[in-house]
Order: C-alpha cells, then structure tokens, then sequence
C-alpha cells in the first residue's frame, strides 16, 4: 500500500534561511504516517484510544532539496517492515507540482502501553500491516 | 513578587522575515509563568501530578520589536490577579542586553481537573498566589 | 469576503495536556489569513517577493473549547478594517464537524518593507483589501 | 573538543503521549551545535552575515528513553569529521541529573552561500574545525 498526503508550507515552518526548518520535516513524515494508518481502516488516534502507542524509536532523513513557504508539498509513505513490536516507515517528500525531490526519510516505531512498556501489536492489526507492507 | 528568565533565541524559532515567529512568543510567556510558579515554592509539573491543571483562557501580545537569532532575551513575569479559578500573568519580554522592549503580553489561565472541568485552586496555593500579586 | 481553511490537527500540536498547546492557534490563524490573502488574487508569498511584508504587532485571543488531535478543524477568517499601514483580522477556530467554537481571535498587522520600516500598502492592494472588509 | 549545554524542557515541547515530541530533539542538537561553534570563537549568527550558512543535508536520530515536561536536559555536542564542504556532527542527549541516555544523533552540514550554492569553508574556519573534531 501506498499513502499521499498533500498540504502547503506554513510560513511558521520556515526558518531565517528562507526554507523550511529541518526538523519540520519529521513533522510531515508523522502526518504521512497518521494518513497511511488512516487509510489501513483504524486511524492512529483510534489505537491509542485501545492502549496502543506507537513511539518513533529511530529516524534517519536525507535533505535533498529545501521546500519553501507556500510550496504544495506531497509525502507519499510506504511501509517497508512489519514486525510484532516493531514498525519501519518509508517517506519521499516532494514538490506536489513538480514532482522534485525534497528529503527521503525513514521511521521505526515501537509499540507501547500508554506507561511506555513495550507490548507486541494486538493480532489482526499486525495482520493489516503485514499485508500493507510494500512489495 | 517578579520572576525572571534569560535564554537565546534558537534557529527553529525565526521565520523567513529573518526574526522570531510571532507565535513563539507565547511560548517564552508560557516559560516565564513555570518560573514564577516554581519560585513560589511548588513546579508547575507538581501542581499536575496533584490533577491541577492551568489551561490558558485568554491571551493578549502586543509585538514591539523584532527578536532575532541568538539574541539573548529576558522576560519578566508578574501576577496581576489571583481568583479562586482564575489567574492572570503579564509579561514583558526584552533583550537582556539593551532592555529594549520586544513584547509585552498578558494571559489568563484558569484552574482544571486534567479532565478539563473547573476546579477551585487548592486554599494554599490561591493564598500563595494572593501574597505574590504584583502591587 | 470570508475565507475558511480546513485541516486535521497535528500529533505534534498537541501537549501533555492531550490537547492542541494554544501557541498553535495562532499558526491556524496564520494559515487562514494566507488563504484570506490568497482568495484576493495575491499569494501573500507574492508581497513578499515585491517587498511588502505584513507584521504581527497585536494580537488577541480567547480559547473557549480544546481541539484534539486528529480532529478536523475550520478556521473562518474575516478582514474587520484596512487602513494604509494597518489591517486587522478576525479568526474563528471550530471543529468542522460540529461547529462547536474553539477560539476566536484576531490580529492586527502592519506594512513593512523587508527591512523592517513601516510603509503603506501599495495602493491596489489597498483598495482590494477595503472592499474585502467585512460589512 | 566538546560542548556541552543545560535547559529545561518546556511544556511547548510534550505531545499528548506524556513526552517530548520525537522532532524536538533535531531543535536540541541545533542548540547544542550553536554552542559548539560559538565555542570556536565565531557566532553561527556571525558566520551567516559573513555569506557562510551551514545546512543540514542528514540526521540519524536514535531514541533511547524519552525526555519529560520541566527536565533538565544536558546536550553534549562532539565534532566527528570537518570537509572543505561538509562537516558531521555527534549528539549525546540525557538527563543531567541522572545522566540517563535519552537520544544518541548526528547531523550532516554542507557549506551553502546564502543562495544555497555549495562553497568551500572559509580557510581559517575550516582550519579551526578541524581542530576541533573529535579524537
């Protein structure tokens, strides 16, 4: 499966170099994140609701080129691994317009209790995410 | 009772005018208001642990002059009011070096259960408050 | 003229509290004056480039109801006066789906070139924002 | 050589799971980046007015314990390698009454001029930096 969100710059996110700030960008692979769960049938805020968190335990980004305000932005979110406690996310920022390369990054999360203890993901949303994992 | 607080500007809170973004101020108010609660003897992360919590209700910024990148800022806190549900904190943000004004800004919070419904602020706390209104 | 903006709440706006931190609200009004700005005919990036910026010099707000996160949000933005150096703005922040009202605000800016120094708007843009005024 | 650098966290910078929201901490190594280069003897600000920004083409984030609401937070900045174009940067976050691990992270600069073309440091900089990298 394959998720795109589309959304523009806000100013708030642009920093004194005249592009947006790079830790903003983290922010935007999280809203890809909550679109391509959205989109598996349970939305995120749904399973925190049943106990379960997903914490990003690891990041890694690549800053190709800088967005700037304004610009119509698309996070297009795969998901690369599905384990019992362990997830992998897969994020290619680009110009909506353009389709230019903006920052690929990545994410693993852990599932956790609200108390932060790790916890395997309940069976069948395991299940949707194994089958959603990109072939 | 007056409360003071120095920091510098970071990075991640100028905008693409070159200076800081106007909603950030807000958030240097919100650390001027820790430090004048946790001079009054009690941290505000205490306050919640005991289920008070101060949720702003009103905020009112008047923007003066521009911060910028790395300057070094001072905000004084000072307590206006003290209600049994309600307070209310004026700030005036400066550079720390020249005095110039920057912002100066007023909020008022009101007292919650961490359920969000309205409680009276427990007697020794509104007394602590009452005594460190600004005269 | 009014102008209303539609987006779902961000993970990384809310705070402990489990709602969204109120400096985020004035971000959302950022976002609904841009589209306000961007329904006149002139992205406001535009103004930027030929050298009008607008600047946040007052602010107000009052926070009536928390949004959530994930929730979907409505910002209904209204021009209240226009004057030469001068605008001012009203916000209304609701849940989309119920209407219930969260905040409502309103902001005054201030014309300035890029370096800072107050400047009238350039005269179109004048006129097209005075007839934007809500009657 | 080796900066190091305390502050608080503030309530701005929690999300609803009880935590420090996982993009702050890029703000963090920003902060303590800063306070390594001023500690070179040229202010980031400074190096910017001179035609020289420093932009972050890669972030590695590894999240070991989360960071909470009014923690003092100590971030230990190291420098791992200095190019003529390109320089990496090692974080060490934690608490700094415990000394708890909270986040281990590097960031990747290029040398960009203010239109965001690459350019080789400054010799003398360079020079400086590379004295300082880590042994």
């Amino acid at each position: 499966m394959t998720s795109t969100t589309e959304f523009r710059v806000r100013y708030a996110e642009t920093d004194q170099m005249g592009v947006v700030y790079h830790a903003n960008y983290l922010v935007w692979c999280e809203i890809g994140r909550t679109d391509f769960i959205r989109g598996l049938g349970t939305p995120y805020a749904e399973l925190e609701r049943r106990n379960v968190a997903l914490a990003v335990v690891e990041a890694a980004m690549r800053f190709h080129s800088a967005a700037r305000y304004d610009e119509l932005i698309r996070v297009t979110t795969t998901l690369r691994k599905a384990r019992s406690r362990m997830i992998t996310f897969d994020y290619r920022i680009e110009n909506a317009e353009t389709g230019k390369l903006l920052v690929s990054a990545s994410t693993t999360l852990a599932s956790l209790t609200r108390d932060g203890k790790p916890i395997s993901l309940p069976p069948e949303l395991r299940k949707t995410l194994e089958n959603a994992v990109a072939s």
